[in-house]
């Protein structure tokens, strides 16, 4: 039976006091969930890069205290007035975007960015703005994308919370959350890959690898990474990565150049998945003329254009870009789980490591060293 | 019966001898078809702002002495050896763009861009770069993109020309050969307008209003027209355009915040129809989040790159660029023709003047002060 009056609940989460600063794993006060929202036990989660980027910004919508924290797997603790369609108990992730079910985009087919709730970087809940969480003093604490899943508990609101199939294990489901979800829906949903078709990946990081696992299962014939870091050359083998290169290792061509030798003219689909304009610009060019597309995934890390030749998408180049890879959350976060339980799509893989809570800031060491992919952060370890 | 062996043919032409000067009717001597070529009669010829862009072009690919010319009706003089599928009294139009049947891009529906013969401003002929035109003193004369239609005859190459139904009048067939084309299929084609949907076109010229004739047999439901100039307001009515805005009359306000307020959001498709890198951004911004697609349809004037915001292109943007609107010439003027034959693409309306082709500057001169869309140009008048 379901608490029809839930209280607040005392536990750890780990929060984070200032910009750049390592995390303290502390007790704090989360509130029961208010009208729309859900209150849910996190039974593990991961760090993404997009909570590094807002761990380090000292400026608005750089905030703190904050519990970071937005690729995540647990259960429903409990639930507020209005919500349908869960119960205690109830596996889920929780995602950073919202699908409302009822705007011109949740209603739509083409759009993945509910337009009711709009994605945006705020300090509180999305209907609100307000906190659920507070410390020991009882001062509030900010959440991250409505989402702050380095908690024992968290509240979320209706839209932002997907059901999923409790056949799938903890650690692959919270994968499921944001970054595998991202590179595997922008190569299905967003580029839709075709068979026999030519994959070049910018960024071999969890999202580019799940790019690159995207397009393997959409029968992709040739699947080009490009990283800085030479040991992503052995680790991308595993991701159907057939071809490396390594632009330091280039002499005296450019990676367009190369791309467009391996590929006959030019990758039929580009992926940007590290957030620099030069980048997006190497993408753009080594893409096809005639069809091919250039995604952007990554956020330009320093707010700068995307500059490209005005002249050369005339020859039928095409630009795009998306939030959570194109992916409607509650439609789509289950046909993975269910790709994934069939064994067509891999996603263990993503995980190299795993830490208890206690442990976090190696979570964030590892991923800055570029020496994991995905750490699953066990909350009861 | 077809002449075997065609001779040269002496016949009047309207040389340009040197960049922006006025062209002067004279006369030259044209030779025979070669191989995979054909010589056309032209009937007649208009003169579209590739043409001006290139009249005035003082370096290369600016080269002199040049006939211009490319959008044109006619009838097939003679042909060369290895022509299949034409026979002398063929009613065509010659195409600036190439499509050889045999390449990835001819073969594939997903591109326009023949890669065998790939579109470049050559001063000759695409597969040998010779001329076939001469002057009274035997001095080489440049063709202009393999087409070179201000000539009474003129020889291009068998990928670059298309049969039309001969029910379908010259001067209207004559506007399928570039400018209506490469508007109504950047709307039909390249965008696939909805119905329902909305669509802003930036430039009310020949093409943007014929973006705007395609995106009314598309079936959209607002259609808004941006240009400087207000004698376009009127104008823009006949072809569909339900909205116009003169951004030179907004005080306060951008002109993609008008059309974000006018389309509740942003327009579903935007069409940047002038070639301004500014212009391409306004109509990138005024697109709208989720699906919104911005088409680049003109040549940026000063070579300048696009250059829009790489964070709003992730909330599910599109830019795509194409030339001649998307279209596959052999396979889709056809179909325009059946189109305008069945009276559902309405064509006449962008004929304002007419002459003959010793008022051939008189056709510049009412396209250069804005006054004409399109002056045919008859040879025998």
């Amino acid at each position: 039976m379901e608490d029809k009056h839930p209280k607040p609940i005392r536990c750890k989460a780990a929060v984070c006091r200032a910009a750049g600063e390592p995390l303290a794993v502390e007790e704090v006060v989360v509130d029961p969930p208010k009208a729309h929202e859900l209150r849910l036990k996190i039974v593990c989660t991961s760090l993404c890069h997009s909570d590094v980027t807002f761990w380090r910004m000292k400026d608005f919508p750089g905030v703190f205290p904050r519990i970071f924290g937005h690729e995540a797997f647990g259960v429903v603790e409990s639930i507020g007035e209005h919500v349908e369609g869960f119960a205690a108990g109830d596996a889920v992730v929780p995602t950073f975007l919202a699908q409302c079910a009822e705007c011109a985009d949740c209603m739509s087919s083409r759009s993945n960015v509910c337009s009711k709730y709009r994605f945006a970087v705020r300090p509180g809940m999305p209907r609100d703005d307000t906190t659920r969480f507070r410390d020991g003093d009882g001062n509030p604490i900010h959440h991250l994308f409505g989402v702050s899943s380095f908690s024992e508990y968290t509240v979320v609101d209706v839209t932002q919370v997907v059901k999923v199939d409790p056949a799938v294990p903890p650690s692959t489901a919270c994968l499921l959350s944001c970054g595998a979800t991202t590179g595997v829906g922008a190569a299905w949903k967003l580029a839709k890959v075709e068979p026999g078709s030519s994959v070049a990946i910018f960024g071999l990081g969890a999202v580019g690898l799940a790019v690159a696992e995207g397009a393997r299962i959409c029968g992709a014939s040739k699947i080009i990474g490009v990283d800085l870091n030479p040991d992503k050359q052995e680790l991308a083998k595993k991701f159907g990565v057939t071809h490396f290169i390594n632009p330091k290792e280039l002499a005296e061509k450019t990676v367009s150049q190369v791309i467009i030798e391996m590929t006959d003219g030019g990758a039929d689909y580009c992926f940007e998945c590290i957030g620099l304009a030069a980048v997006m610009n190497d993408a753009f060019q080594s893409s096809r003329a005639g069809w091919g597309k250039t995604i952007i995934l990554g956020v330009e890390m320093h707010g700068a254009p995307l500059t490209i030749s005005s002249r050369e998408i005339l020859h039928g180049k095409c630009v795009m870009g998306s939030l959570f890879g194109g992916v409607k959350p509650k439609q789509d976060i289950p046909i993975l789980a269910d790709k994934y339980l069939n064994k067509e799509l891999e996603l263990d893989k993503f995980i190299t490591h795993e830490v208890g809570l206690k442990d976090i800031n190696t979570a964030f060491d590892l991923l800055l060293q570029g020496k994991s992919l995905r750490c699953t952060i066990w909350m009861d370890k």
